[in-house]
């Protein structure tokens, strides 16, 4: 079932630097692990934010949440969550 | 290049319904339209909502307004608009 | 699958009476057999205002959808929709 | 009498890591022994974010007052409070 | 229990004004009824708007929603609910 | 004249321990002598919030200004201030 | 004792026109007989909108609400009031 | 001197068509004039909304007032305005 | 030309007290020599917060930006800018 | 192609005097460097705020994002975007 996530990231700015780079090579490595496993369908950047759009196909809202919450930027991450599902205008039934 | 569109619909309660309903196969018609020409690449239903999440796939603004504004539910709706691009994370490059 | 749903009901002015009757006698059916059928896990009123607090237990995005989206009472309502999960720190299994 | 209690927590980045983990098990102890007691009747996690949804029981302001306020994590939380009442549609009266 | 509760009217411009004049002299009928029976506590005039501020004391949700959703201009009023207690620093028991 | 102010109390969690508690016993010491004075005339916690509902009776702006801006805790003040009437309907001329 | 007032005008798009125009003239006329008595200090129109910015001298809250409430365009005015009070860098003492 | 002016259209779905096109034809007529006479700097669409984004060149507050509100399409306007000047990084002096 | 600058006083919790009143200090000197100037045609306290209503007379954008991004308190302001002309029920020519 | 950028600059009051006018100078030199090669087609001061509204002329978003997100100042801008398109009432084709 799938989620559209917005996300967007706010560092403080007297974080410690080090930990801030770490985190988000962490985060790399997860997102693109999930994209592999078919879990992070579609993952965006927004356009002159440092920010994205994301779309998560999970099985249950536990999945959606330990999914979400062990992100290695979740403490920094503002996160939006809408549910979707399938529009009866749409062509291709692998979107639902 | 790819925009993401939020469209919240608003049938105001005293619309003449038949042109509503004329509107909305028209409407339906229009996006698989777009669909089968690769411009509207996701469609997604809001669950809960008449609102859809979609990506957009199109050449300039131009064409982005022209599509939006000749759907003929347009009088309508409100549409957000985010400008999207490639996510460093992202491992496929078809999405950008 | 638990949501959380918070319904303002919003019935314009110049309605026409018998409609908005008829579909508010047709809402309290449809809501008794949702919450039959085990649907429609609570339903609260808010004290003070023409809206109500929900919890929904559905199978799916598509099951949530049509659910609310074939309420009698749904062009009248604006609603928000939050998915829920079970809480580490909830006593109940049933909850989840 | 009820209440939905929805309630975000907002970690500033720079407190004091063992006295944060402090509270979160002080804060754990004190939902179960609230539950038990029959006054949180509800406790679900909002899926995707470091927030809950809850449905207290309470006998009056007072009582509202003196649990939330001293929740071990009350510092962090922003709290909304919505009074709830039984729903003509309700079928059970247990709700109420 | 005592509950702050702060109504905006707004009347629809196109609303029959006959009907407006009744609903309001009913209305004058019902807050006084409602003062002298003590469950409206307190009641004032926002100065420069038409809208009021008020303290309810009522023994149950129930009873404040029973006493709202009667007002006679109800169909026009928006409301927020706020929840009283005694505080720490007030004098007087009378307030609670 | 009456003016209701809403006031939400904002400690930064990293103020000094001391100088808030020593804030907070002279607020409250404050608070009472300008309730003996007539100035305060009602005074109520919010339940479940950091936060009061007050209704100040004072002879000009001047001295609602100089009230509030002294109280110790003005610095961690976000205060909304409504200008109150007397209300048509109110059957108490006190309340003027 | 001085209020600033900040009122946006909305006409009904249906309204009546000839309501309208006769409400505007009468509106034009008291606005001008109470800055004659000094009631109505300052009047500015907002640059590119149909909105002014006043201010408004007056003796009491009750003259306050009575000044606006009957001004002819009230049904379609939104009003926003703050309350004055000298500043102490301000070099005139007529201002407070 | 310059001004951003952020126009949204919003045309009430029961207005006289007749009269809308009338007023969008009167519109296009005076925009043209005043970009011709140089007042009306800059004029874009915003993609995908019923709306444009403006740089006017004015030579006081009234003229900026005058040339906004005798616009055909005024009274289905909400129009932002913000004062712009010289920026200390731009490179050309024409801009100022 | 007129400006009405509306402003409010955020000071972090955490700064230097010396500075502040340094700034505090210089702001006042500012303020009175622009008062002396006819270039700060109005200065009011908002009752009950740290902030103020002003109405700048101002030639030029650059004049008004230099003015207010000048002053000593600039970094902790937040600034609301609106541009005002002569009201067309306005008595006084000297407003405009 | 054409997007509106409209940057507010928020530095942190704590932050280190020496790294910010650094990144100002960095900043100048970069948006003149961007000017003249014809991507910032646009570039004005907000009077009376830190903060400007942009033209930005780019290929593609990732375009647009790389210019925007390696401004030094980007840390702490907060960044608006809005895509343009020419009007339909627009004289010169150059806006495009």
């Amino acid at each position: 079932m799938l989620f559209l996530a917005q996300m967007e990231v706010v560092i403080p700015h007297d974080a410690d630097p080090e930990l801030v780079e770490q985190r988000k090579r962490a985060e790399q490595e997860r997102a693109q692990q999930l994209q592999r496993a078919g879990k992070w369908r579609h993952l965006w950047r927004v356009a002159g934010r440092y920010a994205n759009v994301s779309v998560l196909d999970v099985d249950s809202h536990e999945e959606l949440h330990e999914l979400l919450s062990t992100l290695p930027l979740f403490p920094y991450l503002d996160i939006t969550i809408t549910p979707l599902t399938r529009h009866p205008s749409a062509l291709s039934d692998a979107e639902a």
